[in-house]
């Protein structure tokens, strides 16, 4: 069983739950590393084509060395319009943003811009599946939020706060299993909730 | 009326071509601005959600100074593994490439790598709307041109030439109107072909 590059462990794994789950949740991967290994199983097994769009990045200054290939020397991250993830499965268009956070009680909203509540809205308008992906990492657990029922969690929410509980991201999302091939396997419960 | 940023004329615009064609195809913007404005005419008006992709970048240093943005140092730019632009139309899935060539006689194929054939027959088969959109700049022409068309073409070539001959477009492509606000006006075509 070969591991992909770049694999980091926690820093802090001497907490209980790391104990009460598979050894798959050890080893520490991000989770949007997790989603890419799971994306290109996916594309490799033909189930999807899903890809995470590359981070949009303003470029101010480029040089050009002779016999190499041009070099940025300058350049600033982006804020995204839109969400990491689209593609396409079973003829659908399939569209999602992913997000961690290590608090242990709440998800905190701030980490999705304005816009890409937008653009999951119009994508939700326009009949494309749409969702998000939240790890709690201290939980070791991961769920599918759909974006209708994100919505929904947004306007019930008392004195407008700048998060949901987590009790709540458990009642209305799915928890993904962690394993393997496909670390972050969502397309079985996509596959039960729209098709 | 109010242009975008970046308006760059052609420099050589004293042929003959230039003066049978509207005002429009002299501005001279890229194909790849034109769609650019294309699509967020169309997102405004709510008709479809397409966006281009950024474009793929290897990071390799960034600097953080105080009180102000990172800053990325060193970069690289990566080669594509699918196509430009990407969304959701109609409730379908749309993916297509945008190239534009200098040349009067023939579309070369090396401007599209293998990978980027690999997925637009993967979108093809399952069940997306792909295809090209191929502007001749020396004509003022700019064809939408389906990828199993294409497909088929390459399959057809003769000693497995590198181009396809202007002629072949024409016939196998729909040509596309220049003009405001959506600049590469697309999905009239699209709606022909799929709905």
């Amino acid at each position: 069983m070969r591991y992909p590059n770049g694999i980091k462990r926690h820093k802090n794994t001497n907490f209980a739950a790391s104990q009460s789950k598979t050894q798959y949740s050890n080893r520490g991967m991000t989770l949007e590393e997790d989603i890419n290994v799971t994306n290109k199983y996916y594309i490799d097994t033909n189930k999807a084509i899903i890809y995470k769009k590359p981070t949009p990045i303003q470029i101010v200054n480029v040089h050009y060395p002779k016999r190499s290939a041009a070099v940025i020397t300058e350049g600033y991250f982006q804020a995204k319009s839109t969400t990491d993830f689209n593609g396409l499965y079973r003829g659908e268009y399939m569209d999602f943003e992913a997000k961690e956070t290590k608090n242990k009680t709440r998800f905190p909203l701030a980490n999705i811009h304005e816009h890409q509540f937008n653009h999951m809205k119009q994508i939700s308008e326009h009949g494309g599946i749409c969702f998000l992906i939240i790890r709690f990492t201290v939980h070791h657990e991961t769920y599918l939020l759909q974006a209708d029922k994100l919505f929904d969690l947004l306007e019930k929410r008392e004195n407008n706060q700048k998060s949901i509980p987590y009790e709540t991201i458990q009642q209305a999302g799915y928890e993904l299993p962690l394993q393997y091939p496909a670390r972050v396997d969502y397309l079985p419960i996509i596959d039960q909730l729209y098709f």
